[in-house]
């Protein structure tokens, strides 16, 4: 058994196949003088081919997921046109004499040796673009044949050194039962996708397992707890399907509460709605009930591409989106990059501390053109279903008087050229910084809704950057702070009228929900997977009893305090009958108390 | 003229002194095999004698500055003893048949380049102390004579491709009038130690003047607006003289209200003390009638050293500071390092985002053992005056006590061991964490005093690193929601019955003065240059009107209508006076005006 870091829950029981790694037999000659016109015509013909193969892939895989996950391949052609990579490749054919794919193996290590030395997650990701890229150069290069998934044999666990979201986008859910990997973050785009799949996903699997593991072993995969098992036990193999029962099981009981009305006990009634990234995910959301889109991140659209999305690119992605929702309110929020989130071809400066940098509003705001692309889209798609518009990272009046004053221009541009909108858009921000909770009965009368960012919030508020391992234990949802800057906020949107809702993670915290419930909220937005889980708990309160708890809550001083409160440890709950026990034993023999 | 970053203000007029560059004739051909012992045993004698001559430098400047500012020369003797820049040089002695000399050489370009290239300004540094030393060993090995600064000439205007702080250390600022360097930052180690030294600074002059400017070269330097002005004409001299006579003018005039109470016309009493990093800088303050020290940023006692202070060592300068101060307050910060501030031999992680990290009070409870030591020291310290310990960036009522326990466990050693200290000792907390500023109310009853750090509160509250030039115009002291932290942590101080002032930079922004008067602050820490014209406008105003003020700025939504009101803009009024003017005619013309 080996433990790793669960990526994507589910449990997944079958026999493994393992991904080979491309290897390549290299000539070890030189070439001659006379044959490095040759050679370069043997590169060139094989970024051809390539090129042509990565554009079939891309075309292939639109039909399947939709133009904005296809464009994940425009990268990989950036690569093979890239003049850096490129005159390296020449450099060592022409001035060592090397054979061309011997220069193409040199470039890859190269450049995949510097990104990895930035320990950056960015360019690691990057680093597996080159990889993948030129492995595939090589491949053609060398007239090696393409390692592909078996798709005739029986579904089976996918092991693999690591695993880049093209790769991902590829698989066949029906095929794959699970998957591991020895490298991956749960934070990776590869691990967000899986988890929108439901395919179950352990990563970080120690790497002597790549040894251990061989096509056709018997695996399990949980990847709720990041557990691996090789050639598991009858007994594992019964425990584990026994779980895997009540898994399904689970889902299939909250299947039977899709169309069920997410209302509390006592009438309260909470819009469950979804946050999704791609047309992908929707899809998942609207199986699971929601109540719509309350938080479509566009930034999937600009990333793993060679060029800004065009406006009638995006119009497409947002236009297909609301039609899908069938009037059901869609929220787009505008371009959050910046901070971890980075574009190959848009050079954003290296920062010290990129979350408090230059991200989100603060580029669309220096940036009009680029900004009012995304707008007019989004306006053009509000036509076609109940889309609103949702700024990111909002600090100030100032900033939100400034969007909507480019909204305004846009809105006349349309009109001008006769292009239908809404009139009626809604415009709304994300409360994620302290200075927007401090200000938000200023900022209530700009807006007609608020969504909190719970993450940004907790993480500024708090002074944690959560994927700082160091520190990652201070990130607390339940901290007496935030729990006062969530009522602040909600309080300010509840007496200017306005809705207000949540998308960060504690809105999909099952514990938080009582503090929802009280504070009144309109809304709450979380992954598709969270939705049933959340109405099932729904169903069981009360608004009046949530009401009693956060008043509990509310008058604790550490955060242990209210975890106690929200979830009563087993632990406690003995120790109390223990201390029962003992105080009706004392009670009965007061004499021997009082001797003590 | 020549415009670089002012980073001490002042002005200076007089001859240039051009710091030569170490520039090395080295040794073209490559050694004999035969003489790779003799090279080896010159590189360990110019070892030996480099690091004799450091240790004397350390202890002729230990009299001068103290011990704390002459450790930045055991970093020094380090990198003399470090086994990877030893092994680089011994390499290519041994492999290439180089001369140790030209070895060293290499060795400091290849690491000076490899700092370099990290683009990050703590590596900086450290490439800036690899090239002190190894030009230091280079003379040596060449024998070539000492570079020093002219002690017989009269005083000059120092130009240098860089300072380090260590060089500056060595300067005697009769000798020097002012200082431009070529590179630098304005916040720099070497900025925030002339700033002290009250040396007129500018950095950042374009690399270009190097040659233009010669050693006996007339030069102006005004590092308040950071200009430099080359062989000035009769005219400027003039009007920088005159500028120069008022600046002093000015001095002597706020000499003249050292001693003089500090108070409002209506009797509203507001201490003001010094921040410090250094006994020398509260020599400085002292000299400004400085009310204590509210700020004793402890961590320089702990950079710029090979290893960390032992206790006796941090007692000895918190004592002298004690003692100094004679019974005026001492509030020392325990040790705030992480963030941008980094130790040589104490290893902290890289960091994607190093402000929201592993920093200040959280690495103190990660090691117990240094935080203990440092505590100890203070404890004994407070014997001999009147001393407070402040804990920075605190989150939470948890760290608080945290704290306290491990505070509490060394007076109880002290006390088994029989050494003295006060058993009234305050402690107190940083109010820079939006957290902290949200649950002030509990804060308050953990502890006996505040001191809000405006500059990180701020850069947190609005998500904005200041150091980040992209977005530094976003770092906004008078943002309506600062103002309201502010306002609630003051409040809930004042509530309280607790101490409470402010020791960040908007401590010493006279535009902030009527704010803190109307909150009614207890005290205001800040470098010791703005206590004189802090006091010089608070003897002007009324705690009467400055409420009105407050009332009006707490009615703004946005931060330049705020500033409007704490600085009414020349243009405005004339503006005022123009609409007036219209105004007037209009009504002269009634009919005319209704017509429109």
């Amino acid at each position: 058994m080996i433990q790793g870091i669960g990526a994507s829950p589910g449990i997944a029981i079958g026999k493994a196949f393992v991904l080979p790694n491309w290897e390549w037999d290299l000539p070890e000659q030189k070439i001659d003088v006379g044959d490095l016109a040759r050679e370069f015509e043997r590169l060139y013909e094989g970024i051809r081919t390539s090129k042509v193969e990565i554009e079939q892939m891309k075309d292939e895989l639109r039909e399947v997921v939709g133009p904005e996950e296809s464009s994940i391949f425009d990268a990989h052609i950036a690569i093979l046109e890239d003049p850096v990579f490129m005159n390296e490749i020449q450099g060592i054919i022409q001035r060592q004499y090397k054979a061309a794919e011997v220069a193409v193996k040199e470039a890859i290590d190269h450049f995949v040796t510097m990104f990895d030395l930035l320990d950056d997650e960015y360019m690691k990701e990057r680093a597996l673009d080159i990889k993948d890229v030129g492995n595939r150069l090589l491949k053609h290069l060398l007239g090696a044949p393409e390692i592909t998934l078996p798709s005739d044999t029986q579904p089976f666990i996918l092991i693999a050194k690591e695993l880049s979201p093209s790769q991902l986008a590829h698989l066949n859910p029906n095929h794959v039962l699970g998957i591991a990997t020895l490298a991956g973050s749960i934070t990776s785009h590869s691990s967000i996708m899986a988890r929108a799949l439901g395919v179950p996903l352990v990563v970080g699997i120690e790497s002597k397992l790549e040894e251990a593991i061989q096509t056709g072993d018997m695996l399990i995969i949980d990847g709720e707890h990041g557990i691996v098992i090789l050639e598991p036990e009858q007994r594992s193999v019964e425990q584990y399907t026994m779980k895997q029962k009540l898994h399904q099981e689970k889902k299939q009981q909250l299947r039977g509460i899709v169309g069920v009305q997410s209302v509390t006990k006592d009438g309260k009634e909470l819009e469950l709605s979804a946050n999704i990234s791609s047309l992908k995910e929707l899809e998942v959301a609207l199986a699971s009930g929601t109540s719509g889109v309350g938080l479509f991140r566009t930034e999937f659209l600009y990333m793993d591409r060679s060029r800004l999305p065009r406006e009638d690119e995006q119009y497409e992605v947002y236009r297909g989106a609301a039609e899908k929702l069938d009037n059901k309110p869609l929220i787009i929020r505008t371009l959050d990059i910046g901070g971890d989130k980075q574009l190959d071809y848009f050079e954003l400066p290296e920062e010290e501390n990129p979350f408090l940098g230059y991200r989100a509003i603060r580029i669309c705001l220096d940036k009009p053109s680029l900004f009012k692309t995304q707008l007019r889209a989004i306006l053009r798609a509000s036509y076609y279903g109940n889309v609103k518009i949702m700024y990111p990272l909002i600090s100030s009046v100032e900033e939100v008087r400034a969007a909507n004053n480019l909204l305004e221009q846009c809105k006349q541009e349309l009109r001008a050229e006769g292009i239908g909108f809404s009139e009626e858009i809604e415009v709304g921000i994300m409360i994620e910084l302290p200075a927007a909770v401090v200000i938000a009965d200023m900022l209530a009368e700009e807006v007609d809704f608020f969504s909190i960012g719970t993450n940004d919030l907790i993480q500024f508020t708090l002074a944690v950057d959560r994927m700082n391992e160091q520190i990652s234990y201070m990130y607390e949802p339940f901290h007496p702070a935030v729990l006062r800057m969530l009522k602040l906020t909600i309080e300010a949107a509840k007496r200017t009228g306005i809705h207000v809702g949540v998308c960060g993670e504690m809105a999909g915290d099952l514990k938080a929900l009582p503090i929802w419930l009280a504070l009144d909220v309109d809304e709450l937005s979380m992954s598709a997977q969270a939705i049933l889980p959340v109405k099932e708990k729904l169903l069981t309160l009360t608004q009046q009893a949530s009401r009693e708890v956060f008043d509990r809550i509310m008058a604790c001083r550490t955060s242990a305090q209210i975890h106690e409160i929200l979830s009563p440890q087993p632990v406690k709950a003995e120790r109390e009958n223990e201390q029962l026990a003992e105080r009706q034993t004392a009670e009965r023999q007061p004499a021997a108390k009082l001797s003590k």
